[in-house]
């Protein structure tokens, strides 16, 4: 019985096994997972709790003819596990390596790409339409977390869904959390549906009992009391033409696979409410789960995180702790203030302020238009609003940004968490585009501190009178190193420059901590005779004029980097500045992300391949030299 | 008792009326938004039909210190004239005259500027929370349509309500329609809500005879029957804990006065079911609602339409009819194509195809996230969707494209009407951003047609293999005005320019219609002997580089041209090559629209205001030839 996991190469080999052999195959992935993960970090907790979900649904489904849409994708490991990729996964978000999120190049088990929360029902939808279309009896299902459910998109699916007969699953996957504990009307209404059900399984008496206990235990004591597919109640799923059924256990993967042979043969549009553990099944995990939710290197047998004795921690604060300080000092002085976020107190180092101040701090939930136009409505009532959103998911509240936002000439500092290439996550997490989409938005102030310093003086400049509504991005994790970061704040004035380095051979303008590769560059170019005049331009918008101006009748030759897209961001900006005025003498070379999708790895590759890691720079100045 | 209407110069004044004055007064406000409309065109359904919500929310709530949040905001013209707008609402969405919707620069009534739908909730969140943190007692009201439901942003807003304690007052504006009827599975909860109580009260006999008259005749039906506030129902709300009121007659004025009465003093979130006919006390308005929406010109007293007799509607096809038209043409012959719209049919006509194929024609309701990643989930499945989406609508769905269609390479051909400046609508309205925020994604394809043929042969090109997924972006109204558009196909290379007239003076580069305004004003050029060169670039994105080597080459004076905003674009792309190569001789002039927010007007009235109207081109031709 030894090794189950090791004969499974596709969804048809799985099918091989007898159901009474899926839960030690389930406990082998588990070990799996948690052993590839300790040495080769990744989102744990997430693909923990879906183990026995992933063994049902391959198990009674077939893909990759029947479509398995996850939501998010993170996880999806045991997914990617039992669809051939066992061996790979051992590279998962590694240079080259496996993404580690469903995408449609690397396999024909995963259906529909993803990174980003909520997408999975609107194309399981898309799905399930052409089955119909084309009569071709294909089933879709899509996975989706009670933490996407907070997500307009979501909504905007199962209102969709709901409306059509589209043959569909929607899998609500209900491990209360997101990355943190979830929030919302949804939450407590799912959370009273799943206490509804225990307390008329167990009674009062169980129940009670329970307060204490964790989730884990609830579900336990949930199984041993006994289990029943379909419990009539009301949810938020029926109004909205969904029938609903549960909630099972997630963690019996035998109940799970009845249930899903039963769910399978419907034709409707359909929801299964699942209980499932984050974490499930390795101790540390399920006791801290927003910690280990991607928890780092850790001692698989002791639980003891790696990332807690790495020399580099206590030297470098994360530009995100920077953020998170400064937001607490600034609030305890401006009672105005106040801290929005869409689900990433933790993720973003919010958590700070509102350990100290929870009445003055919201988390929104995975929300971002919403968090954004509710920052709107705080600002137009008078209070100022720090919101604080990962660039790419950023992507999600543009319109709110324009129309709630600027338009309107509200003041809201967005704090862009995650700006840049952020490595192992990839693809959809890369903050590559908002320089460029927020450069195009009249009255939206666009600035990109170099270092942690810049960081907070940005933070603490933004409540003057002489700032509209402004985007400050940073990058994650660490930067320049700056350890006496807690400096006097200073005044910076919008739209202005400042020089790092003299020099004439060539000029470098830079946004934001690539400038901090930029200034090292420029350091090595010294020293093979050339000399570099630096700028941090700090702001793109509005972008230092006196700057272009002295650079374009100063320097034939100009090199700009930022660590964004090189169409619309700095490199488009001082381009444009130097194609309309007849003084200039430049030549415009950019640094920065090429037109094209960049894959994950570490950011330092990532950089490399780009051409804007400190080496590459120097070439770039060696070879403008001439 | 004649003249109620003059009287009220604010809601102080409204107060001063008895309760029994009320239906007089909103015969009058009604009487008078119909003659305004039929002078000078709007959005008369919508305005129509809550003319005694309006009234009854004024003469019970106190704004401004109370805040009054309209959503979408088209039908809050009862709302402006109550709050001292009366005569200015004849210069209603008129050049310097009164915005369309609410605009917090033009009075202090309006608490939240909108146009986009959807943003009430949380706005009226953003106001509630505020005043509970500073305790100021102020009340706040969303007024929301069963249309702006369906956007995601809108459930985020009650989910986040819902899991908070905020005094807000949600009012669902339930009339059955956005601009056309509406769809989804919330819809028909709330139709199936409202029938449920109508069959309560009215009883099965009476219900089977509503069953073939209008929601006009069942409300009516329903007043007569008796009244009563509160219903206890399963529904959407109540899963998200917004406590359910309702249905209300909302065209009782007095009923709907002691209802928001009894709610204003409650302080939980909550919400007022309300239902309202589009178009109330306005036959023709009533019978053909999608049409009166915004009918144009009409005569008040015979309902009778004058753009009816517009002796140009004939001559020129609008480009919209253009794109449905040739939709319908391309699927005939392509099974493979399927359209995709988030409620715009007849606004966009893609109602063409519809009526002719309703089974490969997808209306998602107001949804344009969920409109694009459900139109990427059919291209995974092997169709090719044509999701057509206003330019500025488009905004919301900005992740979507990035994240659901692009980096998976998808191949969805986006139709963006109302492309640039849009006119009447304003600010929120105008197409402003979609080339800029666009140009930076990779992979996608950005074309802007010029005239009718040309949007023809984009929308048929685009099926080749060697198009990716692309953006077709052409303006609200007429163009060129070419009469035999229905010309036999022709294959548009991607990225290839064409050449509309050789000059050597210097060279004009337009992308899109405004194209035709500066062929007319290089033509006017000519008489003035100065010659133009002049490329129509079709593509924004992959830009002709042939055509840029030649102009930076052969032009030291280079005007680009194009109806987007001046960052980001075609201005942008063209003076990123030229700063890039060595050999440009060219200084780049830019014409479009400024980095400043353009408010409303005619067309041409705007054009001329960001100078590219034909003349302000021409005036720039001359100044450059020096």
């Amino acid at each position: 019985m030894d090794n189950l996991i090791e004969q499974i190469n596709s969804p048809e080999d799985l099918k091989k096994l007898r159901p009474e052999e899926l839960p030690q195959l389930c406990a082998e992935i588990r070990k799996y997972i948690t052993e590839c993960c300790s040495r080769n970090p990744g989102h744990l907790g997430a693909s923990l709790g879906t183990v026995e979900l992933t063994v049902a649904i391959h198990y009674v489904y077939d893909a990759p003819k029947d479509k398995i849409i996850w939501d998010v994708g993170h996880q999806a490991y045991a997914h990617k596990i039992l669809t051939g990729r066992r061996k790979e996964f051992l590279k998962n978000r590694c240079y080259n390596g496996l993404s580690g999120f469903p995408k449609r190049d690397e396999s024909p088990y995963d259906a529909f790409g993803t990174g980003h929360s909520s997408t999975s029902i609107s194309a399981a939808l898309g799905f399930a339409t052409a089955a119909a279309m084309r009569k071709s009896g294909e089933k879709t299902v899509a996975i989706i977390g009670d933490g996407s459910m907070t997500a307009g998109l979501a909504y905007e699916g199962l209102n969709n869904a709901g409306g059509s007969n589209a043959d569909i699953l929607v899998v609500l996957n209900d491990n209360k959390m997101s990355i943190e504990p979830n929030v919302g009307g949804l939450h407590n209404s799912l959370l009273k549906l799943t206490t509804s059900v225990r307390y008329n399984r167990l009674k009062m008496k169980t129940w009670k009992a329970l307060g204490s206990g964790t989730i884990r235990d609830a579900v336990q004591d949930l199984v041993k009391a006994g289990k029943r597919l379909v419990v009539k109640n009301s949810t938020l799923f029926q109004p909205l033409g969904i029938r609903y059924f549960g909630p099972v256990d997630g963690h019996d993967v035998i109940q799970l696979v009845n249930t899903f042979k039963k769910l399978r043969s419907l034709k409707e549009p359909r929801l299964l409410h699942v209980l499932t553990v984050k974490g499930k099944g390795y101790a540390p995990a399920e006791n801290d789960q927003p910690t280990w939710h991607a928890p780092g290197l850790f001692d698989a047998e002791t639980g003891h995180r790696l990332t807690d004795d790495d020399p580099d921690i206590p030297k470098k604060t994360r530009f995100q702790d920077v953020f998170g300080h400064t937001l607490l000092e600034l609030a305890r002085s401006n009672p105005d203030i106040v801290g929005i976020t869409p689900a990433m107190p933790s993720g973003c180092s919010m958590n700070l302020m509102m350990e100290e101040m929870p009445d003055r701090c919201f988390d929104v939930g995975i929300a971002e238009q919403h968090a954004v136009t509710f920052s709107a409505g705080l600002a137009a009532a008078g209070y100022l609003p720090y919101c604080n959103i990962y660039s790419s998911f950023m992507q999600r509240a543009y319109d709110s940004v324009i129309h709630d936002v600027a338009i309107q000439n509200l003041k809201v500092v967005f704090c862009l968490d995650r700006g840049g290439l952020v490595g192992e996550d990839g693809v959809t997490h890369h903050g590559a585009y908002d320089l460029a989409y927020f450069n195009c938005i009249p009255g939206l102030i666009v600035a990109a501190p170099m270092d942690e310093v810049e960081l907070r003086n940005m933070l603490y400049s933004a409540q003057d009178k002489r700032y509209t509504a402004i985007s400050i991005r940073y990058p994650r994790g660490t930067g320049a190193g700056i350890r006496d970061w807690r400096r006097p704040f200073q005044y910076l004035e919008p739209g202005r420059a400042r020089i790092l380095s003299q020099g004439k051979d060539m000029a470098l303008l830079s946004l934001g901590a690539a400038g901090i590769m930029g200034a090292a560059a420029v350091a090595k170019a010294v020293e093979k005779g050339i000399s570099v005049q630096h700028y941090d331009m700090r702001f793109l918008k509005p972008i230092d004029e006196k700057v272009l101006e002295h650079v374009s009748r100063n320097f034939s030759k100009v090199i700009t980097l930022e660590d964004g897209c090189l169409i619309g961001g700095l490199h488009s900006t001082v381009s444009t500045y130097m194609a309309r005025h007849n003084e200039a003498i430049s030549k415009v070379t950019g640094l920065g992300i090429p037109d094209r999708y960049v894959q994950h790895g570490k950011a330092k590759q990532l950089y490399h391949e780009c051409g804007y890691d400190t080496e590459s720079i120097l070439q770039s100045i060696i070879a403008l030299a001439g």
